[in-house]
């Protein structure tokens, strides 16, 4: 395998299981929960977490484990990665994740693909989904910066809270947004919002490579 | 002491413990949670992750802290250890499951060993068993490889997102599951649903050792 | 930018998100957490144990991560930095609580600021928040000395556990009294209580400083 | 102030504010659970694995951070410190856990001392000290020998599962025993049951010297 294969299926790899737990820890949580949605959240942003810490840290290596369309644009923009690769990662990442909730469908019996209903829109939400994706982005670069090797457990412990803080429980990735339309689960979303939150999501990341810039090049 | 032997005290200690774990907060989840089956399941996952965490520190120096036939059958296929020492791993391993087991019921004034009712069946628990099965292996093998003293925190960070994630919580050790059928709480699994559970688990763990050999290799 | 600048850009970003955190976390909890406020609580100290870790690890290497004027007060009395640069740092640290307490409102489709209606008075409540604010500052200034490596997680964990020891949840932190002051949600106080909690804190800190001596000077 | 008083002033403060934590993440999460005592039992073993992980790093470097007689025991008898010191040692823990459980009881405005009323006995309740001590003792010296820099979060991830996988919640402490037998909130003894607990904890902790000893000798 080529260089490029082995990071497209690392990518893959990462992005299907990290939906799987997404979706499937949300059902897990909702069935169990008897309707108290705060503990269904606990689980599924707990599972979430630990399970980009683990992710992030096999694939890393291998990848970048990027996962998420609006790293890797960011990754691009900042030179990491040529336009091609770009492309590659963002449609793999697209593909496994509705492979990953499909997984998840499947080990819970349920129908492989639900078109979402779960309506997620207005200012609220929207500003949620820009200052999630904000944040995700300033800790990946300044952890890249500062802290390498913590990148994994920065990234899960910031998706912890930012699953809590966020009015839209943070999905913070193009990829999964477009994936999670396709659950009518608790972690679903209606088809139509997706497009506002993909917006929402891509003006975070980019005010994030703006902001951090001064704490990447100065030291 | 010879080096087996030590060896496989570890793997007995650990494996005892394990299951004294998973069964034990099982019970006292059940005990305490008044039928949210998903705080109990919170509680059951956080211990199970902690008590991971902390055995593989312990014992990954002395045995490679296993605890897991599907675990000492991969080794055994990558050439770590030959198959006398494999096999009397896995002896070790299942026979020791059962004592954590009796342990946790003695702590709780249980009948010591409960033929288990719990009934665990279908496409999407064996479906749930193989992935995560698979996953497991994937992260000790890449863990290994990628990041090794990480290996205790990956594995235990691995089991809580897999008891949510998949439909089956996450048995994923064949000794695990035998033991398991020898209790009536929580964590019970029907003695006929055993086989099965064993199956998915072995394809899932053959899986990924495929799938993570050019990962070990091309490094 | 400056050295200062960048320093006050760090404390303004990171003293911002963990209000986001705090207040957020506190709203998605009691929404969802059908008037259970043990798994609210859960979730806020989770969220904000997380968020702490996470701006702990990307700032300290530009402003120290203070975030606190109380914390900003110790380390002028230690000589680590000057009276003019305190100064600055307090005012940025309580105008972007401040902006953080809006922003988790305008995330909640909630108006953006509120004057807090939560009565907390009374010793226990100032006894708690002496000791919390003791036990912060003991946890940074020995943490310092020991590992300093570990202060963003000793920090998270520190906080974590004195959200559920203390009778007030662990204000521990001026600017974060004053700026939930202005929110009626889970997380408020009323405007009278603030001064105080802050005296409380301060005479923690001041305790801190005091025990903490011999082991700092004599290692 | 001479090594020993800078250590007996470090196992006071560690072992007052493990046993206010202890009690006060009781209280708190009792007084917010609505009658779920596995959510308050969630909080209570939460908060006091994040308060291990801080106390022993921050006084681990000045006095081992023992907080409990069977720990200073098994040092004792490993000759790690002499008699005279490990008395010393054992009075302190005794006296600082007692004014940990008042002030717990100061920051929620209950009565300081208050004896225990909570029956705790049995052959279920004995084996689970027994076992809960045995794996603290295994956990330390194996975790000595083979990661000491882990030690911190080793005990801290132990005590979280053992506060769920053991019948008695896993008190494995003679001076935490004593002091709980002062408080009548959530985690309380009565006075009569101290004795047989501490006798089982003593018991457990030899026999992980037992054990441990091959595998502190032979590497």
């Amino acid at each position: 395998m080529t260089g490029l294969s082995r990071a497209l299926v690392a990518e893959a790899l990462g992005t299907a299981l990290l939906l799987a737990t997404v979706v499937g820890s949300g059902i897990m949580g909702t069935q169990l929960a008897q309707g108290n949605d705060a503990i269904a959240l606990l689980a599924n942003a707990g599972a979430t977490a630990a399970i980009l810490y683990v992710l992030i840290v096999l694939f890393g290596p291998v990848s970048g484990a990027h996962f998420n369309p609006a790293v890797t644009l960011a990754m691009r923009l900042r030179g990491a990665l040529g336009t091609r690769e770009a492309l590659a990662y963002i449609a793999v990442q697209i593909i496994a994740a509705v492979v990953g909730v499909a997984l998840a469908h499947g080990m819970f019996d349920q129908a492989l693909l639900q078109p979402g209903t779960h309506a997620r829109a207005g200012t609220g939400q929207w500003l949620s989904e820009g200052v999630a994706t904000f944040g995700l982005l300033l800790t990946i670069l300044l952890g890249l910066a500062h802290r390498p090797a913590a990148v994994p457990a920065l990234v899960g412990a910031y998706i912890f809270a930012a699953y809590w803080f966020t009015g839209s429980t943070s999905f913070a990735n193009p990829a999964v947004t477009i994936a999670r339309s396709l659950t009518q689960t608790f972690a679903g979303i209606r088809p139509a919002d997706v497009p506002w939150f993909v917006i929402a999501q891509l003006i975070g990341a980019l005010a994030a490579l703006g902001v951090s810039r001064p704490y990447l090049t100065a030291r």
